[in-house]
């Protein structure tokens, strides 16, 4: 552990990291029981389990979470691990069921996990001590959130501050109109830098930079389309909130999170390759406008919000040195697909934006590898990169003592 | 090597091992040394190299041994390492010589590993002090059975013990009619964990099920099968024996063993869909009876005697979280196929049964890799496993040390 | 570290390495980093970058070299790493370019790896310390040669100890006719091992043996065929020379080398099936003679010099347990293909040789993973392979403490 608290005190500021933090295995153990193992992550849509006995499985690394709808109506999850001997109890990706009984020696669990049969038992061995492990699940207004700790962060705080902005975009009335996994081959902290900053979407992505900002300041038409839109916020009944407690600012002993707002530019309504509507209206938004919203929930959940749909982006490690982005397209419930929207179009922008950026981020993985690679200086506009790497050294920090 | 200590300290009797004993390295390097390189490993039937100069390679881990047949009619083995620089020697799986020469540098050497040929050798190296290295091999009335110590422990009461069950079944007369090796990505215990107990035999195979025992005591019909079958034992010259001197129960120095015998369900004559023969009767049986007996030969090696055929059962490991099933189906010498037996009906029972198990163990392994697994309690039908789980830790326990 | 002395005390000279030399991951560190990186390297020739701005990628291991042709005509060598984050720079195998602009965020920099272009750069954090990582580069006589390390040892004595060999087979006038890669699933020494030595040529390499001595001293027709070379000398303006600065006898603080000239058989003209001509003469020779030369440069770069072709080996690891050969068909660079060569024919004796070789290769690995291996004894013809393990083994002595 000496090592790794040396090389803590070696950092520089605001400077890229040491080559260790992305190969070295005891640091990414750390990471995996520190970060992806006691963090809120986002796993899917109530919408996915509507009826009692729903249930689908969610994996990450080792660990596979059967997340499902008990007979009171209420979403549980448990992990998939056999009391006996430690078999997958659940080997369907989902399905409707009303117990779950493991393949092994049938030992069978109800949907709230308590062991109701399991043969030849010996004496003293007590069937209510061996229900399957509970997994802490919440639902923030429809969106599912796990956290495998048995002592996770509070998400009090992040469910009254993001109350308003759910509510506009009626996250509890979505349903995932796709989903994809996106394979990368990197150390998954390369892959959340990228994402945490636009310095490269000039160069890389022209498919995003047609409608979105970039946000540097002095880009041409961003102080207008930011008033026109800011303008027509009361429209869609929503005040100009800005929530910020995510990375270095976040509140001890709650999730971190945060919301902000931009403008597209003129003449685009959505992330669509024409700027026109991609499927119909979301919550209490009356009339399409230039408004993009941003959501982190939790340190890997990013969420983009136009008028009429929600892109989740989901970042977590499949190895030290491979990761993977799970991206969702969210549209309103009621949405048919070919009629209300076309999938294809509708995944088109992140979907051609993230196959450049897994190139990008090979590159650079592949640099970092060298011997020559040492720290180099973020720039000003790679500030929320900057935020997450200071706030990712100070949570080593606390791992590591 | 503490921490090895520690953990068997803490390992709970007749509960399910700690997850460290299936992924830790440091002990997969112990079992590979003091278990698979120092037990007496079935790896073949004499009728494999009828003649003298007949030779197969048998591979295990990185080590291949040369079995032959030498001048003198005895069967040795060799490790595949010249002593040169190491090359392989032999690079044919079977075949028939008089000498080996190494694909090297033609170092030449006879069917007793004595070194006849290599040329420029400095001045005083001696040719005879650099013979291909020998591997003990026994052969157990025709069972060839290899230990790849040094100092191996006895065969003498296995083979005296075996003696009678051994002719009953013509041991000696079997030829091999199959061969199939099962991948299991799971470490190698779970595969024998599996091996050894029928626990899991109702849910998992139906087709197993039809025919034999469950060795449940209240099951139906099976008391009277095995009074039936016990009255048969005079008719093949059998008596009611039965040794245990396997896992818990070894001898000091000698390897273990264990013989006993169990009744088919009615109808069943053999290990068959359809409960008729699969091939011409074995050894001294003078007819078909519901007898099936169960051999463990060494640790790793199990052999099913049915009337009519012989299954063995041999479970290696591939690395520390692979490992592999050999199963050799073996008739009377003299039966030929497609007219004395059916090669696919022979395979069918343990060909399904293993690809059955193979699930059951992949699945085992997964949700032993999870945070939340944690040892399970052994139930009263899991005697076996309890038994085989109880001498591994007395063995590591004396590595360890 | 302690355990490497010990091995290094335990191991006997002339006698082959121990196993762990060849499995162990803390010495193929040290190698890495004290060979690898620290030896200069046969990559390429001059006439692959004839132009200013031309240049190509070289790969070893996790490092990529770009070399380049700059706009003062010179060849320079740099890390293939941006100053910022790390990301790959030149993305291209070769090319032509004015400057090099990172893919990620549009970093830009000249032919001389000067920072020229960064956007948004924070105050204080200056261009002119942010170039490119130079690597060390040197031509001999247009063969380029590269080392990874900051401080690489002299190239100049080997400059001028070779220079007459080099002008008469006319090195700055080649160009590359082909080049192909041998991946080989074995340790990098037992690759250099094999080339080392031709005790292995009769029983391996049949196609070699027609035309090539196996340099031993009573093979039929050899002093005769060397008799007869040395006449040719002469007509061709070279003297005698043979320069052997390599392994145990290199020079303190300057690159290894060596250069010998010995003859082929009666009837071959230079390493051809047939023994005739297969490309116009190189440099100053003036007529077809059975002259074949041997150039080591550095420890792991070899070349075979014939009347009318060279052919460059080149060793390197790409794991620990894997390495490559690289192998270079070298011409007059005026020689046209399919008019003056035929590339198939050119690359017959050393593509059917390093194939067979590769197979011996990797079965001695196989043999010396066994737990039987053990160090076995060189012979009188294996002298290079000694030189070579007793200069491996101080090297390795000398890092080691």
């Amino acid at each position: 552990m000496n090592s790794i608290k040396e090389l803590l005190n070696h950092q520089q500021e605001d400077w890229s990291l040491d080559q260790r933090f992305y190969k070295d295995m005891s640091i990414f153990d750390l990471e995996k029981h520190n970060i992806f193992y006691n963090s809120w992550i986002f796993i899917g849509h109530e919408s996915q389990i509507p009826n009692k006995g729903d249930f689908f499985v969610y994996k990450l690394l080792d660990e596979e979470i059967i997340v499902l709808r008990n007979k009171e109506n209420k979403v549980k999850a448990f992990f998939n691990v056999c009391r006996h001997r430690g078999s997958r109890v659940c080997l369907e990706e989902k399905g409707n069921t009303s117990r779950f009984t493991c393949p092994y020696h049938s030992w069978t669990y109800n949907l709230d996990g308590k062991l109701l049969a399991a043969k030849s038992l010996r004496e003293g061995i007590e069937k209510s001590e061996l229900g399957l492990h509970p997994c802490n699940i919440e639902s923030a207004s429809g969106m599912l959130l796990i956290n495998l700790s048995d002592n996770p962060e509070s998400l009090k705080n992040l469910q009254s501050d993001l109350k308003e902005p759910f509510e506009m975009f009626g996250f509890k009335d979505l349903k995932v109109a796709a989903h994809k996994n996106y394979p990368i081959a990197s150390n998954w902290k390369l892959a959340v830098e990228n994402y945490q900053e636009c310095y490269h979407c000039g160069p890389a992505h022209p498919e995003y930079s047609l409608s979105h900002s970039l946000k540097i300041e002095d880009e041409p038409g961003f102080d207008e389309a930011q008033e026109k839109m800011m303008k027509n916020l009361d429209s869609c009944g929503l005040k100009d909130i800005e929530v910020n407690k995510d990375f270095s600012n976040k509140d001890p002993d709650q999730e971190q999170y945060a919301y902000s707002r931009y403008a597209l530019f003129d003449g685009y309504m959505t992330g669509s390759k024409d700027g026109k509507p991609l499927a119909p209206l979301l919550g209490g938004i009356k009339e399409f406008n230039q408004g993009c919203s941003d959501f982190n929930i939790g340190p890997v959940s990013y969420f983009l919000a136009y008028c009429d749909h929600i892109v989740g982006y989901i970042f977590t490690p499949t190895s030290q040195d491979q990761c993977q982005c799970d991206i969702y397209w969210l549209v309103n419930k009621d949405a048919e697909e070919n009629k209300d929207y076309d999938k294809e179009k509708l995944m088109w922008l992140w979907d051609v934006t993230t196959y450049a950026d897994e190139t990008i981020i090979v590159n650079n993985q592949k640099g970092v590898n060298s011997i020559k690679y040492q720290s180099g200086p973020y720039t000003d506009k790679e500030h929320s990169t900057r935020r997450f790497i200071k706030w990712y050294l100070s949570e080593l920090k606390s791992y590591a003592l």
